[in-house]
């Protein structure tokens, strides 16, 4: 057994409209707050949700980012899972010592959670998002 | 709000015996059953529990099918998302309806299970599998 779980998929999309069109008119997912403007990742972001978890949809704002850059090159599709983890230093850490490639070697901070990615190649070509919640953190 | 969820995230690999040292030895997901071959769609299968989802590693067993043709050409790395709908029919009827295009217009059995893909021109990028438990089905 493990504790961890599915947070949420990203998508990116060269259409956030036509996108919400699909997910949340065809499909009838509950869109979560309206689309959401981030300028420090330059991405526009969606959520819908899906049962436990989410789908964020994710538009590039700029041509320049990775998230654009992955867009030109492989076009509109999966992105990237974000995995919950209870413990995020130590997944890092057992990640690290099994010689997995981070992209953040120092996790990342913002709206009560730290996350992280790893490189697609030390997971078999899926980018991964680890993310620990830490906005009931009695430490906090 | 909706009926839809999230059942399986398949992901296609190139080596099932390194996958599975990241996702159960490195990460700890706990394997379930076997890797199992399925002669008839050419791939071996490894199931990983996932919360109240389960991954599904994929590894085609021969160069030309579909997921053959796809990891050679995309690489390894995510492939589909599963949902599962209380009403396949209803489901692909609406989705019909709105434009989609369906690559099973007759829905696939197998297994207690009637699934579905649905091209990914029609959902902006991403194959979509809809799939509906006929297990305990009372018309069954």
């Amino acid at each position: 057994m493990t504790d961890i779980k599915l947070n949420h998929l990203a998508i990116v999309v060269d259409d956030m409209d036509a996108a919400l069109r699909f997910w949340s008119e065809s499909l009838g997912l509950t869109q979560a707050g309206a689309v959401e403007s981030i300028p420090a990742e330059a991405v526009d972001i969606a959520i819908l949700e899906l049962g436990d978890c989410h789908i964020e949809l994710i538009q590039p704002t700029t041509v320049d980012s990775g998230v654009a850059k992955y867009l030109a090159k492989r076009g509109a599709g999966l992105h990237h899972l974000c995995l919950e983890v209870p413990d995020l230093d130590a997944t890092l850490a057992e990640l690290r010592k099994r010689g997995c490639e981070l992209i953040n070697e120092t996790p990342r901070q913002r709206d009560g959670r730290r996350y992280a990615f790893v490189h697609p190649g030390s997971t078999g070509g899926v980018l991964l998002e680890f993310y620990e919640s830490i906005a009931a953190d009695p430490r906090g």
